[in-house]
């Protein structure tokens, strides 16, 4: 099978979290959008009134006829075709939920640079988001690690679900590279607390097949265009 | 089976697309947190230790062993079981496909009052919600509702996925009821370009069971805690 993923060719964004499991398994791909005249066919296929089934927005994969779109929706249908989540019912279920959760925390570091709307520039919501920002810095930041580091010990601190990665730790990975580049003071005093967490997003990145991809061309750098921004003024400033 | 349902006692919020699903199929469940001592039962869990797969937030289902978090992954979990889901497994990750965007709109809705922190009230943030609101309404509200009618254009106008009545039916419908009590005047110019979204909201709000629990007592009324919430600065004023 090879599968096809349609996401923004300009930044990691959400497709970013579908990309990296693909690549661990050193699945067959095409990032279509990234590819010559592929914005023309995802523009044409999301304004299409043929589609039966269309996706609200990308990301969205092809898999021979399944049309699949949301993040974790996409994951949860690959992980155990890509053998990155445990076959168990109650075992994939969990996994999601995590996912999930990871899917919201998202959301919450757009929001921190995006307040008012995703449609306005940065510098139209400066002052909203600088309130934003140092409320998730704060409050949100410490609650998602904090939730992440005890599901991982209490899971024996190896993997966040089951006895190996997941595709739940692969974007836990992606999680902690994209505040780093987005939140590099805020991170460096985080970090500290959640040792485990770290330890795993150390092991995730050692990973052949990632080493591989982090390295190639494949990956795009982080950018201001992106989920995770750099913005100086919404960091920690003490 | 008997399901526990675990969510705040005081508002409809995301517990309620579960209750839907539940009240729907007549299925037998306890809402825990409104029962005597509930809410204690409830914190307990959630702080608890020695729980191996906690959940980030309510509401959370028990059925049997399980604990499953996350609104749409309860949906996911619960469809085949309460016949509120086609049983084809692409079928289903389209219903959930959908619920979760549905999940991304209440979290929109939840933000048009919230904009800055849901740990701060309403009046520390009104200058940033006016604006957030006004955005919601204008741009955000329409294209959910517009992405909503196509998809139900195009499986036929009767249901969204499949040939009869689904969980995200009810969740739809739900999205209406609250959308009313939020925003009426916004609304009541919407609905007119959305009738066949209106008139699917009207056939769920006839089914037998779903009468029976509008009317009675365990359907909470909307309220200025829930994630509806009736700021009329906030709604259209033209």
């Amino acid at each position: 099978m090879r599968y096809e993923l349609y996401y923004w060719p300009g930044i990691q964004g959400r497709g970013e979290f579908v990309r990296l499991a693909l690549e661990d398994a050193g699945a067959a791909y095409v990032d279509v959008a990234r590819r010559p005249r592929g914005m023309v066919a995802m523009s044409r296929f999301l304004e299409s009134r043929s589609v039966k089934r269309p996706p609200f927005a990308p990301p969205f994969l092809k898999a021979g006829k399944l049309v699949i779109g949301q993040t974790a929706n996409i994951l949860f249908f690959l992980g155990p075709l890509l053998g990155l989540v445990p076959k168990d019912d109650a075992d994939r279920l969990w996994a999601h939920q995590l996912q999930l959760a990871i899917a919201d925390w998202v959301a919450e570091v757009h929001d921190a640079h995006h307040p008012i709307a995703s449609s306005l520039y940065y510098e139209e919501q400066k002052r909203e988001a600088k309130r934003r920002a140092e409320n998730f810095r704060v409050e949100r930041l410490p609650k998602f690690l904090s939730y992440f580091e005890q599901v991982l010990e209490r899971n024996g601190s190896r993997a966040l679900v089951g006895n190996a990665v997941s595709y739940v730790d692969l974007s836990l990975f992606q999680m902690i590279e994209g505040l780093r580049y987005a939140f590099p003071r805020a991170m460096t005093k985080q970090e500290r607390k959640y040792r485990q967490l770290i330890a795993l997003h150390d092991r995730v990145a050692a990973r052949p097949r990632l080493v591989a991809y982090l390295a190639s061309g494949r990956r795009l750098p982080f950018n201001q265009e992106g989920i995770f921004r750099h913005y100086p003024e919404l960091d920690d400033q003490s």
